[in-house]
C-alpha cells in the first residue's frame, strides 16, 4: 500500500490518496463534494475528472462507453474508476461539483494582470503654520506630485468634503487614491486598497469584493433582486416602470437599497471600510443596467428595441446613491443592444479570447432571458430569447431554486430514480438541472415522446387531470406531496429549451453555417453552469455535438466584471467586443415561427 | 438758443441740450439721477462729469478749487457750473449717481471677447428603425461629431436620463451644449444659451442671467444672503456651522435655495428656461464659498487661518443643489486665503489689468470684511481687514441699508445740512456713504475733534448719557425722532476706517513703500462705490492723496464672475492672479496695535 499527494484543482485542495482506493473516495474524504448518483459503479457520469499530471490506472471499459476518445487523451476520467500511480493533478470541472462547492469555486480567483482604474499613493505632508499658510488642497495636491512626480489637479467635491477635514487628525500622513488625474479618496495610512464587482441579474444579484492590490476576491454575497416583487420577468418591470415615472424611480431605488446592503455585508464580514472601496464595476442586461441608472426604458418596451445607453459609462457612485469612497466611479460595461447587454459583454471578456475565436464557436449566458452569441473569424453576432424562468425552477410544479433540498442531478436507472441534493438533505423540489435530468431520462427512457407527451409507464399517473411521473411518492418522503413531473412541466421546458436552440439556429442560418461545424460551445449562467450537458443535448436544447465541445464556465458575467475591476486594458476589451458585436432580431429572421417550433421537440 | 446732442455714459442715454442751461439741468431732465446738494451752485461737488468730446464753457473759480489740474485736464467739470457749446459725449462717473441709478448701470454689459467653457450645436439625427437599431446615445453623438467634427466621448448621466429620452418627442433634432468633450444639455432646437454669475456676498447675493452668444446681461437680481439669520458676519456664521454638522448643512441648504429662487426668477422675467443655463460662475469670500460647497470652515476658525480649499473648482450644479441644466457645472474662481475669497479675485479680474500693474496700485474691496491687495512690479499682496457693519448702517444709532429713505450724500454748510435721500423720499436714516459724509463734515467744521470726541455746537446735545450731532431734528421730521450722529456712531466709523487704513499701511509697510508713492487706488464692493471719496480721504480712512488717483469701480466681484463666465481665459487669467498673491496676516505684523491705533485718529 502506498501513498500518493494529489492536488485538486480548481478547489486547491491536496490530500494523500492510497493506491488501493478510487480517486472519488480520496476526493469525498477531503470533503469536496463531488456529483456521484450511480454510487461509484462507473455509470452515472457525475465524478468525471480530468488528469493534468501524473500516472494512474487504465480507463474502464464504463469510461471508454462514456467519453470521447478525444476526451479519453485529455485526460478524463471517472473518479470512482480510477486509481493513482504517482503523484498526481487532478482536475474537477465546475460540473461535476455539487452547487455549494460550485458556488465557492466560482468566488476564486481571476487571473490578470493589475492595472486597475484606481492607484493608491502615501503622502506624508508638514502641517500648516503662521509660516506656512498653504491652503489644505494644495497641500495634498503638491505633497502628492512632488512625491510621486505626478500631474493629479483635481479633488473630487465629496472628498474635499468629507476626507480633506480629516487629514489634521490624521497629522497629515493619508493615502491617497487617484483615478487619472483626480483625488477620488483620501484614507488613514495604511488602508485597503478595495474594487467591487456586481452582477445584476434579473433575478439575482451577486456582489464580489476584491482586493485591488492583490486582485483577490476577498468575499462574495448573492442576493435576490428586489425588483423581483414589481415583475417577475424583464417585460414585466419594464411595463411597470413605464407605468410612472415614481415607479421607475421605486425599480432603481429598492436596486440600490440592496446594492448599499451588499457593501455592508461585504465590509463587515472582512473586517474593511466601505469608503476603501474606490472603484465598483457593475454588469447587467440592458433593462436592468437602465433600471439601475435611472436611463428612460422606452426604447425597450416597443419595436426596435433600441436601448438608450450602449456605451461604457463612468459616473460618480453617488449619481445612482451607492455609498462607497466619497469620490469614486462605478464603471459599467458598454451594452450591445436592447436586449444583450453588459453582462453577456462580461461573459464574452471572461471566455478567454473567445471572442476572437477563427473557428465557430458559440456562447450561451442561459437565463430567464438567454443570450447567444455566434463567433466567426472574430466578428460576433448575437441573439436574445426569452427562455422564460423555467430553469430557474418556476412555472415547474415542483420547481424550486437552486437552494438546499433541490434535487439537482437525477438518473433513471431501471426504472429507479436515483438523484443528490443540493446540501444532501431529503428533497424538497426540484431546481433547473434537476428538471432538465428528469425530462432528459423520461425522454431516453420513452416515456416522453419526441413531442412531449407523457406516455403509459407504472409511475405514470393522472392527478388533476394532467398525466404526471412520480419522481418521489407520497410513501416515500413520508406525510409530504409526492414530488412529480408534470405535463405542463414537460411543456415548459419544451418551450423554454425550444427558445434557446431556435436562437442558436437563427444565428447559424444568417451567417450560412450548419451546427455540425460548431467547434466550441461555452455555457455561463447560474443554471447554465450546473446543467448536465448530457441531458442538454438529450433534450435537443443544445446541438448534438461531442460533449467536449462543451465548456461550462459558470457566472462568467461575475467574471467579467472582476476582470473590468481589476484591468483598464480588459475595459479596453470589452468595448471591442461590444462594438464589433452585432445584434440579430430573431423575430425579424426568416421562418422563425416554423424554427421555433422545430426546437420544441426533444431529442 | 441752441439745441445740442449730448451722450451720456454709462447711463446710454442721449437729450438735446439747450446752450443757456446748466448740463446740471438738462441731465436731470431726462431723468438721470444725479447727486447735487447745493443746489447747483457749485459747492457740493456731487454732480461731478467728465467731458469726453465736444465743447463746454470754460471752468468757474468754484471748480478750480474743487479740482486737481489733472482732473481738469481730464476733462472733469460740476454739472451744475458746465453749459455745453457743440454736441457732446459726457461720463457721469458712478459715484455721481445716486443709489438706484447706479444698481441699474451696474447691471450693464461687459466687455469681454467670448469663450464660454460651454458651446452648443444644431444637430439634426435619423430615428432608429428596424434597419438601424443604433442606440440613441451613439445616435447622438456620431450625429455630432460627424456634423461638426468633433471627439465628444461622454454623455453627462444626468443629460442620459432625462434629455436623451426627450429627442424621440423632437424628431431628433435638437441643440446639443458641450463642455470640453462632454455632453452637458440636450434641449429644443432653438434654445437659449444661458449662463449664470452670482455673487455671493455675506450680506447679499447678486445674480446675472446672460446670453452666452452675445454676452449680453438679460437680467439681473439682488437678494439678501438667508445666512443672515444664523449670524450677521462671517466669524459668528463660521461659529453656527462648528456647532454641528446639522448647522453647517442648513447654512448651505439657505443659501441654494436662494440660488434656485434666483434662478427660478431670472428665468421668468427674461421669459426662459432654467434648463437653457448651461454653466455658472460663483464668487464669494472665503467663508461663504466654503459654506455655499458644504466644505469643513474649521481652518477658517482658528489661527493660522487656512482655507480648506484654495484652487479653481468645476463642479457639478447638482453637487451643490443647483436646478439648471442637467450636467450643467459651476465654476468657482479661486480664494487666495482664509479671509481673502474667490469675491477678491474677481475684483481683481474686473479691474481692467490692475493685476499686471507695474506702479503702485491698492485695490480695495469694502464690506463687512474688507480685502486689500497691494499691486507693483504684478506682484500681489493681500490682507484681509474686519471693517465690520458700520458701513452698512449697522451698529448705527440711525443706520440703515442702502435703501429708499436712506441719507446717502450729506453736507454741512454754514452749520445748515444739506442732504440726498435715495429714491429722493423724507429720510428716514443713513447708510454707509451718508455715515461717512457726517462724520468727515463734522470733523471738517471742527465739531468733531482728531481722536473722535464730540465736541460743543448749538447742535450738539446729550441723550441718554452720550453726546449726539442732530443731523435732522424731531422738529424737522414732524412726529418721529431725531437723527443723530452719537458719539458712539463716530467711535464705530473710526474703528472700521482704523480697520481699513491700518491694513493699507501694513502691506506698504510689508513691501518697504510709503503712502505717498501710491499711484492708484481701486475701490469697489457695495459700500464702496457710493462713498465720497472726498469724506473717506477726509476722515482718513484712505490715505490722502489726489483725488483722481482713486477709481470706484461698484460691484467688481460680480463683473468678474460675469467675465469668467463668458471667457475661460478670464479664468485662467483668475488662476494667475490668485497664484501671484501672497497672504499677509495683520495680526502678525509687527506693530499693528500702534499702526491700528494710529489709523482710527480722523484726519
Amino acid at each position: 500500500m502506498k501513498f500518493y499527494n494529489v492536488d485538486f484543482e480548481p478547489v486547491g485542495k491536496r490530500g494523500k490518496c492510497r493506491d488501493d482506493e478510487s480517486l472519488l473516495n480520496c476526493i469525498r474524504r477531503l470533503g469536496i463534494c463531488i456529483v456521484s448518483l450511480c454510487a461509484g459503479v462507473g455509470k452515472c457520469h457525475g465524478c468525471k475528472v480530468q488528469i493534468l499530471r501524473g500516472s494512474v490506472s487504465e480507463s474502464t471499459s464504463n469510461e471508454r462507453q462514456s467519453f470521447s476518445s478525444q476526451e479519453l487523451k485529455d485526460g478524463y476520467r471517472l473518479a470512482c474508476q480510477t486509481y493513482v500511480a504517482s503523484d498526481c493533478q487532478v482536475h474537477i470541472p465546475l460540473e461535476s461539483l455539487t452547487t455549494p462547492q460550485r458556488i465557492q469555486v466560482e468566488g476564486q480567483e481571476v487571473s490578470v494582470d493589475r492595472e486597475p482604474a484606481v492607484s493608491s499613493c502615501h503622502i506624508q505632508a508638514s502641517p500648516p503654520s503662521l509660516s506656512d499658510l498653504q491652503a489644505d488642497d494644495e497641500r495634498l495636491i503638491e505633497t502628492l506630485n512632488h512625491q510621486y512626480n505626478l500631474h493629479c489637479n483635481t479633488i473630487d467635491i465629496n472628498v474635499l468634503r468629507k476626507n480633506l477635514p480629516l487629514l489634521r487628525s490624521w497629522n497629515w500622513e493619508a493615502q491617497v487614491s487617484l483615478r487619472d488625474q483626480e483625488v477620488i479618496a483620501i484614507n488613514p495610512w495604511p488602508s485597503h486598497q478595495l474594487g467591487l464587482a456586481i452582477d445584476v441579474g434579473t433575478t439575482k444579484i451577486v456582489g464580489y469584493l476584491l482586493d485591488l492590490s492583490s486582485g483577490q476576491t476577498l468575499a462574495a454575497e448573492g442576493t435576490m433582486n428586489p425588483q423581483i416583487n414589481y415583475g417577475e420577468d424583464i417585460a414585466s418591470r419594464i411595463t411597470y416602470a413605464m407605468e410612472s415615472p415614481a415607479r421607475a424611480i421605486k425599480l432603481q431605488q429598492v436596486v440600490v437599497e440592496v446594492l448599499n446592503n451588499l457593501v455592508t455585508n461585504l465590509s463587515n464580514e472582512t473586517g474593511t471600510k466601505s469608503e476603501e472601496i474606490l472603484e465598483a464595476v457593475m454588469v447587467g442586461n440592458t433593462a436592468m443596467h437602465h433600471l439601475l441608472l435611472h436611463l428612460s426604458i422606452e426604447g425597450l418596451a416597443a419595436s426596435p428595441f433600441v436601448p438608450a445607453v450602449r456605451k461604457a459609462l463612468n459616473i460618480k457612485a453617488r449619481d445612482i446613491g451607492l455609498g462607497i469612497a466619497p469620490g469614486a466611479y462605478v464603471h459599467l460595461l458598454p451594452n450591445i443592444a436592447g436586449f444583450v447587454g453588459a453582462d453577456h459583454v462580461a461573459m464574452l471578456l471572461a471566455t478567454k479570447g473567445i471572442w476572437k475565436y477563427k473557428d465557430l464557436a458559440i456562447a450561451i449566458d442561459i437565463g430567464t432571458n438567454t443570450e447567444i452569441s455566434l463567433i466567426h473569424n472574430e466578428q460576433i453576432s448575437s441573439v436574445s430569447c426569452a427562455s422564460g424562468p423555467a430553469f430557474e425552477g418556476a412555472h415547474i410544479k415542483d420547481g424550486m431554486r437552486a437552494a438546499n433540498g433541490a434535487i439537482e442531478r437525477l438518473q433513471l436507472i431501471n426504472d429507479q430514480i436515483s438523484y443528490e441534493t443540493i446540501g444532501e438533505v431529503p428533497p424538497v423540489g426540484l431546481c433547473g438541472s434537476g428538471i432538465l435530468d428528469a425530462v432528459a431520462q423520461l425522454y431516453l427512457a420513452g416515456i416522453v415522446s419526441k413531442d412531449g407527451r407523457i406516455g403509459i409507464h407504472p409511475r405514470v399517473r393522472t392527478h388533476e387531470k394532467q398525466r404526471e411521473f412520480v419522481l418521489i411518492s407520497e410513501e416515500e418522503r413520508i406525510s409530504s406531496p409526492a414530488i412529480t413531473i408534470t405535463q405542463k412541466d414537460v411543456r415548459e421546458i419544451q418551450l423554454a429549451k425550444g427558445a434557446i436552440r431556435s436562437g442558436i439556429k437563427v444565428l447559424l442560418q444568417e451567417r450560412g453555417y450548419s451546427e455540425k461545424e460548431i467547434k466550441k460551445v461555452i455555457i455561463a449562467g447560474a443554471f447554465g453552469s450546473y446543467v448536465n450537458m448530457r441531458s442538454a443535448v438529450d433534450i435537443g436544447m443544445l446541438p448534438s455535438l461531442p460533449l467536449d465541445h462543451f465548456q461550462q464556465v459558470g457566472n462568467a458575467a461575475g467574471i467579467g466584471a472582476k476582470l473590468a475591476l481589476l484591468s483598464i486594458s480588459r475595459r479596453a476589451e470589452a468595448q471591442a467586443i461590444a462594438h464589433r458585436a452585432s445584434y440579430v432580431e430573431l423575430a425579424a429572421a426568416p421562418h422563425f415561427q416554423e424554427i421555433f417550433l422545430q426546437a420544441t421537440y426533444l431529442g
